[in-house]
């Protein structure tokens, strides 16, 4: 099945599927339905087979998902089957919870490299894999000698737009950005935006 | 206009149109418009004028918006030209980074209650306000006496359902949810999910 015709907003719940099947598995759980998924995520179990469905069978009539399984399939699809190196910006207090982080490995990311401006983190330790904080002026040959895709921005946000583009210029192509700002990128560049007070206002307005 | 029949997800959107208005205004910006404002968020200038047609008219033909009203509109539609009293539980790494941000001040949020279980840190000061952590044991009747609506979590994934559920019998009814877990809660309640797992996975598909 060509992939462009997969919705986004798809590819956007399959990592929560895969984040319940790994919770699942670490039950010692074998077998699991659309209908418990369905519960456990507070998506209607119909729309669980919906989006599986694009990709293949996955479970049998009556019997349900085998969770190994379905776990290595999504992990293949997402391609997160393998370890992506990381580069992270930024190594204030958000930066080095995100390097202090010990979910990413686990889950196909590995932060390789950490780059900040601040003289007084340059060329110290950072996170659980003691990665040494270069000076941005690095970023760029870094990244390209590297070959990284997968890039981190913690930085403020007068200077996230600025970071981004030395990284997308070097070869970046999927940004999670942190900083509080929406980026320009071109069109072949991805951007994730994580921004406690956009999560927050989305739900006052019901309260 | 009734509220019920506006999407979520356009919902969604305002927190990152105001977010865009006031950099605009730092700017010292007084007049904008939908093609700037949508070529500055990567959405459609028809995206943006159907979005805020669902809350009356706030653009005229031509001469474009009044960036300190819509702003201040937005801000009303929101319900963030008050503060919200926000309580945070998880005073590590993650806690420590969040209770440090300065952005949510100005953004409609405080965070006046920190709680975690860890005695090292419990009744030692923490965050830019100087917030003294609390006991988790302390945290439903900081809640109910202070009237608390919002919450944050922020700890470890196997903690996180056990807070959400203290804090939802104690009146809460927003979580924002770092913990990388679906949480379970009744329907009156929303959850708002900040996972950086989830946000790489959706791109590395793509890659």
């Amino acid at each position: 099945m060509a992939k462009k015709i997969i919705p986004d907003i798809v590819i956007g719940r399959l990592p929560v599927y895969l984040r319940a099947l790994g919770f699942l598995i670490a039950e010692g759980r074998q077998i699991t339905s659309s209908q418990e998924l369905g519960d456990r995520l507070g998506i209607s179990s119909a729309q669980i087979r919906k989006d599986l469905s694009h990709f293949g069978e996955f479970g049998k009539q009556g019997t349900g998902y085998d969770i190994g399984f379905l776990y290595d399939q999504l992990r293949t699809i997402l391609k997160v089957n393998k370890l992506w190196d990381v580069v992270l910006v930024g190594a204030g207090n958000l930066g080095k919870a995100i390097a202090d982080y010990g979910g990413f490995r686990g889950k196909g990311f590995v932060i390789t490299a950490i780059f900040d401006n601040d003289p007084e983190k340059i060329g110290k330790p950072m996170g659980i894999d003691d990665v040494i904080v270069q000076p941005i002026a690095d970023l760029a040959e870094s990244i390209k000698s590297n070959g990284v895709t997968v890039g981190i921005i913690a930085t403020p946000a007068q200077e996230a737009q600025a970071v981004a583009r030395i990284m997308v210029d070097a070869g970046v192509k999927a940004i999670l950005n942190y900083a509080p700002i929406t980026l320009t990128v071109p069109n072949h560049v991805r951007v994730q935006y994580i921004d406690p007070v956009v999560g927050l206002q989305r739900m006052t307005y019901y309260l």
